[in-house]
């Protein structure tokens, strides 16, 4: 009979070797806990990947959010395994005169490091899932799938090698605790060079007039911020890697604090500009406020967390607008003001509120150097490997889809399927019509695959 | 080279004074362990901030839903500043004649307590959030700001002194675990004052009859409520404070026992009344359920808890039914009814369960006396100061949206945006259509703000 | 003055016997550091139920949505509370014959297995939940209350008995570590037979024709395989019963990498097959990979989890096909391909590639032909038992729905109301209107009970 709890009597399938078959020491326990609080932060940050999925098909249309979930699952997909196979010793592997790392491939030689691995490739996928959202409505999901390759078995762990594998910017001292350059800064670069070459969607740029495209369920959308939100407490907290009684808690506080301050900041700055509050701006001012406050989580005062998330909201918003009517730049869902530029403002941000050193606090503007360096240096390598990794797919074939298909909606030309059967569900009195109408999904094409596809064509709801 | 994992040697920005930085004893790692069970408690009481923005947009109008987002989302913000700047305080500081407290406005002095106010900043928000749902639809949102600012820095941390502060409820013996009474029943009566001040909405009561207004968005408020059970289980079970082995399970089984309970006999009891089981109801019984269990969570044994969540489910059919119809207070979402009526409920069940001193394990009626009065207490409090409040308030201005408004839906008028595009997507074969329908966003405002609104009003899907 | 946090003296309620009112030593840290993982683990087993309630609302047709909502919410209830009053105990027990087990009915005599109870008990409810998306959209819900009580009462703890709490199968050295064949090919198998019971829904097989009936919100059924991956690395790591720092990395690593190599080869394979990646097949192909590593993910390899996730992909794909058109067996939302044939395939899987006595590393065939026999016990088992109920149920009344009740839905028929209120919200500028709309609620029920339903039943959105 095996129903003890918390023995491994119950486990008669247990791995013979674990730790767990000795006595306790403080030494084991110590290690056990910081594991379990790893795993719980790498399992949030996981599930931020669910929130990135909402954000992204809310914010945009309807007739393309099957593709943009198709693009959300995928990425976490190809991250982990690319990032389990390559991107982990690229990363964290023996460091190769400060550049990148190799050792660890396929976790080789690693069996003590599976569940910092599982952390970062979480993370991995992160940075690569940020693209999605400013490729949304128009980008081919197989050159996007290749994009992920790219970014999460080679870009991204490059620069996570600088700055978190002992690299040359770690070296020089630059501070990112969790991320704001090395995950959303690096990401949303990657965003601004693919939405370079991608160009804008349809009727977004028309006549010199900057057209509003609105997003389909902004509810949703609400919801993957709120996920996010939850997610990023393991993204910051997590980062401490290990279960440290008082730095913990000061990473969530920061992060709960400046989240906070960048949404009131965000309501009432659009409010001042705008005669009203901005819901899609408001949503999107928290994560400017969790981009903001992620490098800096462990190193600033809970009033330098609330400014620096207060400055995120004014930013974000001016960021936005510039980026939009400006540099008419076509990004559905805001991800390079969000993670690029406050990401940028984050990471800077510690140069001036660092305890230790910032400016602010008498350190002198040494830090604010390292800091603006590191930026820089992440800028110029993201940019220049994903532009070169870009124009040369664009050689071989568009990375956009056909205007026919753009116009249509991805959803039913690239999966034959649409995400919503609202009306339906109530109208048909028989399901026998379903199959005429638009939304027929996988079996019907069985059928008749072409036929079908002709005939539903220009049938809409 | 920095990959080692649960190792400060890759944090190598660490606060330098970090406990961690010393070797672990017993009793560092008890504080360790305690600590993260808070911040992992902490985390899922935040996030039932995600389910309550789901179920009060959901069960309300669509035209309402960015609104409530909006609500949801500026609660938490601006109940975490207000909370880290004066709450704490008034609630933990030390206490002056058991009212309330005056030490460790903005956290100062109590850097070892930054965990401990995370979870008490996301509770405090979680009581003035209860508002939002009762006041959905009609109230402006300035208006509602300011409650938010009043309820989480002032009204909720003195009860909150009172009953786990060291106050005088506290000093009487007074039982309220995780926070029926302190929690949910201050926010149900905010809540009932605020409905009170602002009246029905348009078209609620008509000639003596009483109108349904359903909620728009149903699986969106069935995810809300079981984001809100998950979230409930860090509620109460975080109470604890501790990662206690018995204490922790026993509180988890009693939540998950009552709401089960409370579940189906909410079920069963609206067939009987009804003949049919009634969908929002059940879901509210959950809710229900999980509000009667949080005071004596720790205190009832399981089948005590069964049968508290089983009249839970009674009480609240009942009590929707006499507030809507018999009393005509218009609360959307049945606010007043799960965490008001279900709160009082729940708190005064301890006089009967409670395995020390309730009166069914023979423990006599003193401690349903003190629990009474607690009740009592609480009520008369909230009461008198957010009527003084809102009689104030609504002597410089309207806490009310105009008809003209309430009719068009909050959204358009208050954000100038629509939560829904779900038909414009299928429709629309080029985006220039989009800027003369209804829902067009933020930068066509830019462009336009006033012809824009006048040409979109009567504009409707 | 009661704020000091990790200290008992805020909990002045606690119960006095608690552990922790003691010096903290070695042993109890360490227990409390389990404890804290397993609760940790049940609560994200719970938030699976919030996973399977969207994705098996949004894969069918909202008419029914509010009706699998309730079917959800029920199970967990239901389940809770039957698993706590007698599936514990016939699982837990002391062993009769290695049969089934009889201590600890309502957990009596078991206080020190409280934590173990919960995460058995969220296990049992995940069993009986998978049937509600088998037979969705035309069960009636009476019936599948009846069949949660006997599957989560009697069936599955007879099975959890024989695998996991020391009977038969478990002393052959059957390998199933956190249930591919406990939890779900049981609950697949009830589904298969339920289904065989109930039949197509109406208009699925027409004239030899098999049509598609597709689901009305797939991006709320995204959100729910997201969740449920957030859930399933508690489901799997906390079947560890320990915070062992080994073994839970392994086995989240595992789960990681075995549902990322599924989804990547569901799309691929469907592209293959279809010309598209298939979106509801690639949503399905996670859920596959979960339930396919879920047997072994403690004891296969890295790669061999890669392998066994990439091999469910294709077995989804195959199956689905299978069951729908060769079968002609009406699954909604692909259950019994997911849950059962992948739940076969992950516990045939180990034979092959556990690592100390698979076939692929040498282990022989012994370890193959225990894992088909355990499989072929429980299909034994759970259909017979699972037929006998339903045939002595269908002796008494129809388990299915009237004809007209299916056709208008399910929502209306047994809740008197609709899940979803897009339409009205926009266009109604008095709530007079939606008085007389299909939709109204409870209130309006009570009005004019009979009138409504006749006056309502043919308008439809």
């Amino acid at each position: 009979m095996k129903k003890k709890v918390f023995s491994l009597t119950t486990a008669s399938f247990l791995v013979a070797t674990s730790v767990f078959a000795e006595e306790p020491t403080v030494e084991s326990i110590r290690s056990s806990l910081d594991m379990t609080w790893i795993m719980i932060a790498a399992l949030l940050v996981f599930f931020m990947h669910a929130g990135f999925s909402m954000v992204e098909s809310g914010f945009t249309r309807a007739k393309n959010a099957l593709n943009i979930l198709m693009k959300n699952f995928l990425t976490i997909s190809i991250g982990s395994i690319l990032y389990f196979l390559v991107g982990y010793a690229l990363m964290f592997g023996e460091s190769q005169y400060g550049l990148f790392g190799t050792k660890g491939f396929a976790l080789i030689g690693e069996g003590d490091q599976v569940g910092f691995f599982v952390f970062q490739a979480v993370f991995a996928a992160t940075c690569a899932t940020i693209i999605s959202g400013a490729v949304a409505e128009r980008m081919k999901l197989s050159s996007y799938m290749l994009l992920t390759v790219v970014m999460t078995g080679f870009i991204y762990p490059i620069v996570g090698h600088w700055i978190w594998g002992g690299g040359w910017l770690s070296e020089l001292g630059f501070i990112d605790f969790a991320g704001s350059t090395v995950v959303h800064l690096t990401g949303a670069l990657g965003a601004f060079v693919a939405v370079l070459f991608l160009g804008a969607r349809i009727g977004k740029y028309t006549n010199g007039k900057v057209n509003v495209i609105p997003g389909h369920n902004i509810p949703l959308g609400a919801l993957g911020v709120f996920i996010l939100w939850f997610g990023w407490f393991g993204f910051n907290g997590g980062s401490s890697l290990a279960a440290d009684p008082e730095l913990v808690p000061h990473v969530i506080a920061t992060t709960l604090l400046a989240a906070s301050s960048s949404i009131v900041i965000t309501a009432l700055y659009t409010h001042l500009r705008y005669k009203q509050i901005d819901a899609s701006l408001t949503l999107n001012g928290a994560l400017a406020g969790l981009v903001s406050i992620t490098a800096g989580c462990a190193n600033v005062s809970f009033i330098g967390s609330i400014v620096i998330g207060a400055v995120a909201g004014v930013i974000l918003v001016e960021s936005v607008q510039f980026i939009d009517r400006v540099a008419k730049l076509d990004d559905p869902v805001g991800a390079i003001s969000v993670h690029g530029i406050c990401g940028i403002w984050g990471t800077i941000a510690i140069g001036f509120f660092d305890v230790s050193n910032g400016l602010f606090y008498g350190g002198g503007a040494s830090l604010l150097g390292i800091q603006s360096l590191g930026v820089l240096a992440v800028i110029a390598w993201t940019i220049v490997t994903s532009f070169i990794f870009l124009f040369l797919l664009t050689r071989f074939s568009s990375i956009r889809v056909d205007e026919e298909v753009e116009i249509q909606g991805l959803d039913f030309a690239e999966h034959g399927s649409s995400a919503y059967e609202l009306r339906e569900s109530y109208l048909s009195q028989n399901t026998e019509q379903s199959n005429n109408s638009f939304g027929a999904g996988l079996i019907e094409r069985l059928n008749n695959l072409h036929a079908s596809a002709k005939s539903n064509k220009y049938t809409v709801h």
